[in-house]
């Protein structure tokens, strides 16, 4: 078994397990990273699930999500930027340095008007994240989700937005499952090194054939990425920080969670 | 009921009538072009197809589809090529001036070599389109066909293979389907009407939620797409041409194909 120190576990990939549950299987497996979906953490004291984490000896790498900025009225735009606020204040208090920010879009509107959106929502609260100590990392999605979850669609677009907002405190989150197929991948991924800006590695695959666009994710070597070619990439940018492992998948949701998480770590050692 | 000169309806749209029936409810219903399906035509002769068509009052308007050059094989990609002439002699039969192409993706096999195979393989078979007096048309694919459909899958892209290709032979079939979420779509649809590449514009829509990443397009106006904002940067770049409709739908291939065809129509005239 290679080593396991930069392995990243997301709690939805193991989705049926509490939270206690996760972290119990995580730190028995060797995992050493963990990240928070929000639903895992709704209802709880922080600071409580902050100790619990820790306690097993793992870290929390990032909080997942925040974002959707976009809203044909003013007043939902305002909402989505008080949202992203509560977002930043459970991140600091989970001891978590980087919020994901899956960005939003309204059908109806234009992508560019939502693009417009999503830049000025990010730019009023980087001051909030700043103040917290939290960074906000731009997701680009796939262009499926260009419908009503993102209208940022490509590492470029995402790398684009960092260098038109310019904080210290934004940057970008590359999950090989949104932007596997980015014409000129590897120099967007060199572009973000070089401006400081990469700050999470998300892997799972991309599965032949794809029955669901939401739940129908692969572990890392069921499908057609390149996984390992990417990581070279990312690597060769300076990224050295956590590979997390994030896979929506209702078949996986089906099955005995324990044998999945060790199928996560073969899987790890073995395509990643 | 505006008008309907430019409306043409791809066979595959009503996929369960036969050519026989398509024609003659195109006909009834005012449509005045077609797009063939190779599999509409299989095992016919070709000139009595044309015949029919003609004599209907309709125009073939291109021909589907050419493409999948991309194999781990020399000999697999030497095949792909030669049926590649099959289908532009097949086009020439049927006095469609154009053959769309979907290029095609081999899983195992970096995005990066795939590119280069297709270009390769157009690159093989443009002078016989050429002497057969028929352009091909790139089809830029959604990304999430990226696995094994088309490894071009933006107009950028296909644009910057038209002109590495440089050949009066070739250009780009644009469908609003595929590329509707590219960042900067309107720039890229007006290089193509400049470098005077733009040969074929399709619609349908994209549907929130999309069930199936093959059979669940929408009829234009059930979803999100800008259909005639993309028909005006169409437009504005220099097309003058036939509107295809190409809807791959089980749900709308379940329907009575004639009040289907009837809604085409309409939202034609209402979305487009």
């Amino acid at each position: 078994m290679d080593c396991l120190d930069r392995l990243c576990v997301h709690t939805v990939t193991c989705q049926p397990w509490k939270l206690e549950e996760a972290v119990a299987h995580f730190a028995a497996a060797g995992v050493r990273g963990i990240t928070t979906w929000r639903e895992a953490v709704a209802g709880r004291d922080l600071a409580e699930a902050r100790r619990l984490i820790t306690d097993a000896g793992l870290t929390v790498v990032s909080h997942c999500r925040g974002g959707f900025f976009p809203a044909m009225e003013a007043a939902g735009r305002r909402k989505a930027i008080d949202e992203n606020r509560t977002v930043i204040d459970e991140a600091a208090a989970l001891g978590a340095p980087v919020v994901v920010l899956v960005c939003g879009a309204t059908p109806g509107q234009p992508l560019e008007t939502s693009r417009a959106q999503i830049a000025e929502g990010i730019a009023a609260v980087l001051p909030h994240a700043q103040a917290a100590g939290v960074r906000l990392a731009i997701e680009p999605l796939h262009p499926m989700y260009a419908g009503d979850r993102s209208a940022v669609n490509t590492l470029r677009q995402a790398n684009e937005m960092c260098a038109q907002l310019d904080s210290p405190a934004l940057g970008v989150a590359l999950d090989v499952y949104h932007v596997w197929w980015e014409p000129g991948l590897e120099a967007e991924i060199r572009a973000s090194g070089e401006a400081g800006t990469l700050l999470a590695f998300h892997v799972c695959d991309w599965l032949l054939p794809t029955e669901d666009l939401l739940l129908d994710r692969g572990l890392m070597g069921e499908g057609c990425i390149d996984i390992a070619q990417i990581r070279r990439w990312v690597e060769a940018a300076g990224f050295g920080g956590w590979i997390e492992v994030e896979i929506f998948s209702k078949r996986h949701w089906a099955r005995d969670q324990a044998a999945f998480l060790a199928e996560i770590v073969r899987a790890y050692s073995d395509h990643v």
